[in-house]
């Protein structure tokens, strides 16, 4: 156990896409649990892409604050335990946030799916080959988003397209092997040959189609000759409006992302919305949140499908706190290749 | 019957709003009706904002082309029948366009609900007290666009709120009369006060607010005190991007027109659609025609409503086909006052 806090904090809200030098490292004090709460040392912590839009006061989730500890989920073990329910040792999912230790509260009292604020500890299931890790991604809350998007949201039928971009990324990777195993064709949007080629050759897409490449439209359209039946959006803009013009008659769209929004420092225009009235499409807004009641569902399918070969996940680990912040400003440049954790302490 | 058949035509395609000037009057041949076909005599010519989008080739229906006569629904009169299922004298509806004479396909081989082209006569039921020209507004097509939008699309409970943008036009009108009779609060938003005192004053909206007046989201907020549950938007741009951050949680979104869109010479950015997602919102596109098979249904209803005086109309009525363009250019300025229509031979 080291003797301080290594802490990350936020330096400057950053007004476009986060920068290293808007955090700064600070070795605060080890905080000390009150009654029934418990005292972890972080082991793994999750970069996301909803942080950059939380850093702007536009997310859901409570907007962050200069000069506080960068917020995030985390993967930890308890070291000082003061409720009853957690042993010393035990493996936990909580929010702790950009630092190596944090408390967290009295989890009888608060639902550990509060937004936010509420930094509540949770048990990691030990499904058997599962890394600690996975729970912040495909076994946690991306995996989850997929899970809601594809399973509940999307009203895919078999043989029908399914389509994602950021199809590398955590949430993107898990939606396309899902609409997989539901039959569907998946293809998907990536910013680099490199994030395609692992669509297609890790993650097993029908397709995979580079955004940044002129002519990509006719290229989408190429690889979904009978248009997109279901598109999951996470860039809110430009890739969204390039999709509206391939959707098939009745697809649906899911928001489940805005990563054009959270770059900027003001609310952009979005897509021209002709298309969905034209193709009698639908559009969802999807936060992930209101699914956690099915968290345990999904893992034990998730295990499953893992065990069977069929839902595979990517880490772009780094290595150590003090690399949070550029990890954080590769993802929201989207510089990253597959889940982003900071392995904070030995997992 | 006159001798000359006389027409409206495109002279110019219009960039922007549409002009009187971009259209001309000629006087063209009556023309002779094939075997199976029929000779209608126009009586009420249908203005629909719709055809600002067919004349950019923007609209789901055929695009206009400079030069030809400027196509339209009309209710008229068989003049000459050589269909066994039509009897002279006989009212019918077609898409008989801005012209005092057309002829009407027959009708055994085409669908009536074709998109555009095919113009086949439809016999106008006769239900008491229905004026002939109510068969263009809240009896016909924008009727059934608000039955579509309120009873199929809006998943309103009762006591929720229901706002629609054009309050006081035809199809905003009955949307709202129609939310009222399942039990809904109907919001109206319109472009003056006038409209506005329509809408709660014949339409008995519980509220209408004026968007061009300075506060308007405020005030929106004041007549929606717990959120707008559903919203019927036919502007695709300012007035939905206002409306979204008023939506309630789980809040419906129909999109039924985009007359931003229309007046604009390229398509133009839509809404922001953060709060789509936020709200865990859907937003849905509805097309008119993939509802005609219900309209016999809507009619039985809609006539018992109206006798009942639960479901008003309002025409702003143009004399004679001279007056469509200035009545046309007026409607896409929005400056109109109730279903447009234009009076073209004696009803």
């Amino acid at each position: 156990m080291r003797n301080s806090n290594l802490q990350v904090i936020v330096k400057t809200l950053p007004e476009n896409i986060p920068q290293p030098e808007d955090f700064a490292l600070v070795d605060g004090a080890i905080p000390e649990p009150g009654p029934g709460q418990v005292l972890v040392e972080t082991m793994y912590l999750s970069l996301d892409p909803y942080m950059g839009s939380a850093l702007k006061g536009r997310h859901i989730t409570a907007p962050v604050a200069a000069g506080g500890v960068m917020p995030g989920e985390t993967i930890g073990r308890v070291i000082t335990s003061n409720n009853p329910d957690f042993a010393e040792g035990e493996i936990v999912y909580s929010r702790g946030g950009w630092q190596s230790y944090s408390v967290a509260n009295d989890p009888a009292h608060l639902s550990p799916y509060v937004l936010a604020t509420a930094n509540a500890a949770q048990k990691v299931p030990s499904f058997p080959g599962i890394h600690a890790s996975s729970y912040l991604g495909v076994m946690g809350m991306p995996g989850l988003t997929a899970y809601a998007a594809t399973a509940f949201l999307s009203e895919l039928k078999p043989g029908q397209t399914f389509a994602t971009g950021a199809a590398s990324g955590a949430v993107g990777s898990a939606a396309g092997q899902l609409a997989r195993i539901m039959g569907a064709r998946a293809v998907g949007i990536a910013g680099s040959d490199e994030k395609c080629k692992a669509a297609v050759e890790r993650f097993g897409f029908d397709a995979c189609v580079n955004y940044k490449k002129e002519g990509w439209a006719d290229e989408l359209k190429a690889a979904c000759p009978d248009g997109v039946d279901c598109f999951l959006d996470s860039s809110g803009g430009k890739i969204l409006q390039t999709v509206l013009f391939q959707l098939a008659l009745h697809a649906r769209v899911i928001l489940m992302g805005m990563m054009d929004q959270y770059n900027s420092p003001v609310p952009l225009p979005g897509p021209n919305l002709g298309m969905v009235m034209a193709k009698r499409a639908t559009v969802k807004g999807l936060i992930v949140y209101d699914f956690y009641d099915r968290m345990a569902e999904y893992r034990k399918y998730a295990a499953q499908w893992i065990a069977e070969g069929r839902l595979k996940n990517m880490e772009d680990l780094t290595d150590g706190l003090a690399g949070a912040p550029a990890a954080f400003s590769r993802l929201m440049h989207g510089n990253n290749l597959g889940k982003v954790i900071v392995k904070v302490a030995g997992g």
